[in-house]
């Protein structure tokens, strides 16, 4: 016969109201009584499914992901940060994808109403999404916005793109590079106009300019990438000394361009991407890039949603990124 | 205020009873009285919530993907296929990493016990685990296993991956290639097994013979198939020309040991992979391989999930695979 939380308060002697307040985690238990009742809900292997703790504390223990076409490496890495926070508070992670034009369809408010969750992520460029931030509020579902375009909507978890950038430039600059090229990214996400915000101010900082043809316009996309570099490296006698992409998928399309060119890497072309896929380790030589801390970010999402504290403290919280030097970049005419 | 069921019924003209079989998609309603019960519900906004739901119907529209550290691409389309079946019938998926070590774990037992799931996905090595499957039985939580390593311990959904590895070696026999080196993978996969079996088969087919140094055990990562590649490749007069890795990043590994010993690929050796990951299509030259369907099998080991017809029909689903011939391999001796 299953276990039940009467067995536990009986055995533990105390009230079914504190067993149910320990294993919710709730605050106002004294820390012998907290651990006599793990002890016997351990020992009698007592643990209440998702329905029923959600129905005694009106909570469903689920926090729901929304991502629109993240990258493989990107979405991974954010799962595994939300889902530890989760498992430390018994709560548990969902999926849902949503198209952008999804947002704003029947069958996507139907799948919000549905999903029940205490709290929801949501990834950029969804968080942008004012139909969506609507229904969410609507049907009182609070969130927390991962890298959102302004940081000054609520609760957001987020790192400087825009520093990251102009470090990675600086960092070109130092190496001797004054012809420096830049990919930029799917105008969509919030991220490209703050990488391209770092290039142009650290360019500006060191009182070089940029040409119109040393800047093009990619997607993200390693075919983009390869597009924009064979442009930019097409022509033998005004060819940039360096390419900075604004992601690693960018990068290894102008490392693909440079080899059917001919042009080696690093010594007549430093390369250099951002997010720090594993696609940066993959590639020959390795991609000098900006590790994202993703992983982190989706963690603090979740804490913020847990914790309920959303909406006291609807802050921007900012994470520090990383320079990553490798293989792919070197000293300007070497 | 919110919508009850009562006023679904009431006017819909029908039971609350009906109302629900409707809702949770279940057998004995006429098409017009679904149809005029889901025409009401829309008007009236009614959608009950997962707790709600689960409480009148005893499931909880909820099914879990078990996995263990699988590749960013595996993961993304195996969710990506479960998803699609889940949505298609009002079900969720949730998201529950788990190491091999950690199945015989208390923490694994609490996690099984308190996810509360109308089912669960075991992807490869998981499913393999006695352990883990025998706590999913005494829980009474159905599972469909992913790849597993025998095909007969219940529902399972797999593609034939010693057949795949056959295939491709035969394609390079028919390039003419006659020494060919081949990679193995991580032992503790079912998957290394199957392609290392098709790479004997078809040799032997051939009436070839591959010798102890052209056969190197690697762990799938990308590490340990450019150190194998360095070990099959460093002796210029005794080359294979073709190396078949059994995996896409083992694979990236012996292009990277190709570049940085100035071998030509394809023309002084060709290389092929397994899998079909996104990096396949990001290297240069880009990746014979094999394309898995396994958004195919995520979405058909939730759709046996959501049917429950597990235990009536404990078979095996076999997956079609593809194999993609891109610029990395060629005619030997071309």
């Amino acid at each position: 016969m299953r276990t039940t939380i009467t067995d536990v308060a009986k055995q533990a002697g105390v009230s079914m109201k504190t067993v149910s307040r320990v294993l919710n985690n709730e605050p106002n238990v004294a820390k012998a009584t907290r651990e006599r009742v793990m002890e016997v809900a351990d020992q009698l292997d007592y643990s209440p499914n998702l329905a029923a703790r959600g129905l005694a504390s009106s909570r469903s223990y689920l926090i729901a992901l929304l991502y629109d076409n993240a990258s493989p490496s990107y979405l991974t890495n954010i799962q595994r940060g939300a889902i530890e926070a989760c498992r430390q508070q018994g709560y548990h992670l969902l999926l849902e994808p949503m198209t952008a034009a999804q947002t704003e369809s029947e069958e996507a408010e139907r799948i919000l109403r549905r999903m029940n969750v205490d709290g929801a992520i949501l990834t950029a460029p969804l968080c942008d999404l004012t139909a969506l931030r609507n229904s969410l509020t609507r049907l009182d579902i609070p969130y927390v916005a991962v890298g959102p375009q302004d940081a000054d909507e609520g609760a957001a978890v987020r790192m400087d793109d825009q520093d990251a950038a102009f470090q990675m430039v600086k960092y070109l600059i130092d190496l001797g590079h004054r012809d420096i090229g830049f990919i930029a990214g799917d105008p969509d996400h919030a991220s490209t106009r703050h990488r391209r915000a770092g290039f142009d101010a650290a360019m500006q900082d060191a009182g070089l300019h940029a040409g119109t043809d040393r800047v093009v316009q990619g997607d993200y996309t390693f075919r983009s990438g390869l597009e924009a570099a064979k442009r930019m490296l097409e022509d033998p006698t005004s060819r940039p000394t360096a390419i900075f992409a604004a992601n690693d998928d960018m990068a290894a399309g102008v490392l693909s361009a440079a080899n059917r060119l001919n042009i080696a890497v690093p010594d007549a072309l430093s390369v250099c991407g951002f997010d720090d896929t594993p696609i940066a380790r993959i590639l020959w030589p390795q991609l000098t890039t900006v590790a994202q801390p993703i992983h982190q970010m989706g963690r603090k999402a979740a804490e913020i949603l847990i914790s309920r504290d959303k909406r006291r403290d609807p802050a921007t919280h900012t994470f520090d990124y990383e320079l990553i030097i490798r293989g792919s970049t070197a000293r300007a005419g070497t």
